[in-house]
């Protein structure tokens, strides 16, 4: 790891899920951002996402002045050092190992460095947000935990359970991230974390990255930058500032059809609408002060109006992921 | 690159299929190589080689003392001086990369370093030897022939037919290689390979790497060690000896099964043969003098009595694989 103080001032957002184009990284170099955790797969099997990996290879190719792809915490100084946005692949389920404890490995051999165990539904693993019932950890789940422990595949429970988030901390041998979500207290959402989770999950070193997705803030589009870094420092006054970063889940460059599609894969013939509202049959609207990546800089100011010191924002703003990333990104020794 | 007269003495296999275990591994170390090149795939799709990339990294887990996975040329070396056997993935056949360009990127990824464009049938890319007719490189083999040149995965037409492999070596803009078959002039064989392919192969730079597979030795099982040194002596005569090396094909450990699903593929509701005649259910049989991995050590004298100087067979053995990998396995700059 390179000395903390050096990295004083890397920029890092803990998730997004963009249908970037060269418009698009060049807006995440304006942001000032030195690294994006970047969703490759929703419900993609394991052979449609070598398909996805292909493209982003393309992407690499076409725009390697802006962006390079990151496995190791070496990997965010490099970007930072020469200019470029590095990319970090998560897949928001475990649909990537299909039924196959061996495919963690080649998964993470591939670049896959957070998965989470669920989307929203019941995995092989566990029990995502919107079930009903929530068994916690499967037999399979456990191995496929022990196995992203050694090879250093980050577990991400953002769209889980609370038992089966809970469980995951617990059986965990290394800290594990929500890499998307902000505390129950600030929105009533299956998608926001309760006390529980949030005390097990900073307790043990893992982090929490405040999402900017509209349905999961306190007044929707309408919540203020003020909202939002008021319950930046609710949540760093309850559970300290060394756990807590960003992960706005931007979403942008996208059809109408894709958050149907993420929303109902192919698990349902009927068409559900998730937290949006039945029948709301468009993307939900954006705070007007963080409509795209490079929106990310608001933020800066945001805290610093919210009385945090400056050591304290260059934590929430990156510092924290890169640690947490440098750290989990290692196999197990 | 290390300096070659530091690598005076590696000693690598160009081709060996074997279904390893620990007994079998340590032969590797008992022969006195360093580095082996090991088939991965035969027919097997995109998402079966995810599973045979799996078994493989237990075997890296499991036997980590003995063997280590490589990639580069830097690789070989670390092997070397570790102790252990590097192991240099291959496919037999551009199964691995289902209809999709972007696959090879993704493949070598994984560890593909080398893969045949062809097995003995008709290819997406071009034709094999059992095929009658042979109409040279398809449109996706052009480009996926510019896309392995690019990100340093090697061509191997050892069970290509004539003109696809003239083609291959004429439209690769870096040398390829048939890492496991012999001079026609030695055994008449549908897989072993005419003056034309090996002048044009050689002058380009490209490596064959000479077969110990019984059906394509003069005398099958009968041929003797001095037969085959003087056919490697022959061949440095005609092409020189910097581009010839030993790719034994050693198949162990397998039941007759096996074979046959080697030539029949899921392509045949028939029971086709091969070369190995109608009826014959088994394995062919080796020669006495190479029945094992270990006996690769006995290469080193019969080419000594053949009258090389030992830097000869220092390249034959090794070192003109290594310097080969070592340039091939890089991307294109």
């Amino acid at each position: 790891m390179a000395e903390l103080e050096k990295m004083a001032g890397v920029r890092i957002d803990g998730l997004q899920y963009t249908n970037y184009n060269r418009e698009l990284f060049e807006d995440l170099k304006a942001a000032g951002l030195d690294c994006v955790h970047v969703t490759l797969a929703y419900w993609e099997d394991a052979r449609q996402c070598l398909t996805l990996f292909s493209k982003w290879n393309r992407h690499f190719v076409e725009h390697s002045d802006l962006i390079m792809p990151v496995k190791t915490g070496a990997d965010i100084v490099k970007a930072r050092e020469t200019g470029k946005v590095g990319i970090v692949f998560g897949a928001q389920n475990c649909s990537p190992i299909d039924a196959e404890l061996g495919l963690v490995e080649v998964m993470n051999g591939l670049g896959l460095k957070f998965m989470q165990l669920t989307y929203n539904n019941q995995s092989l693993i566990g029990a995502g947000c919107f079930e009903t019932e929530d068994p916690g950890i499967s037999r399979f789940g456990k191995n496929v935990i022990a196995e992203m422990n050694r090879v250093g595949m980050v577990i991400d429970m953002s769209h889980s359970a609370e038992r089966t988030t809970l469980e995951a901390i617990d059986i965990s041998s290394r800290p594990i991230s929500i890499t998307h979500a902000n505390p129950l207290s600030f929105k009533k959402s299956l998608r926001n974390k309760s006390k529980a989770v949030l005390s097990a999950l900073t307790e043990r070193g893992g982090m929490l990255g405040f999402v900017l997705y509209p349905l999961f803030l306190k007044d929707g589009a309408e919540t203020s930058l003020e909202d939002f870094t008021e319950m930046v420092a609710d949540t760093a006054d309850r559970y300290g500032v060394d756990n807590i970063g960003i992960g706005s889940d931007l979403c942008r460059n996208w059809p109408y059809e894709v958050v149907e599609w993420m929303r109902n894969g192919s698990w349902t013939f009927e068409t559900v609408y998730g937290e949006g509202g039945a029948g709301v049959r468009e993307w939900p609207k954006q705070p007007e002060w963080f409509e795209k990546a490079s929106d990310f800089i608001k933020i800066e100011s945001g805290l610093k109006r919210q009385g945090f010191h400056s050591t304290e924002i260059d934590k929430i703003l990156g510092l924290n992921w890169y640690r947490f990333m440098d750290e989990s990104f290692a196999p197990q020794s």
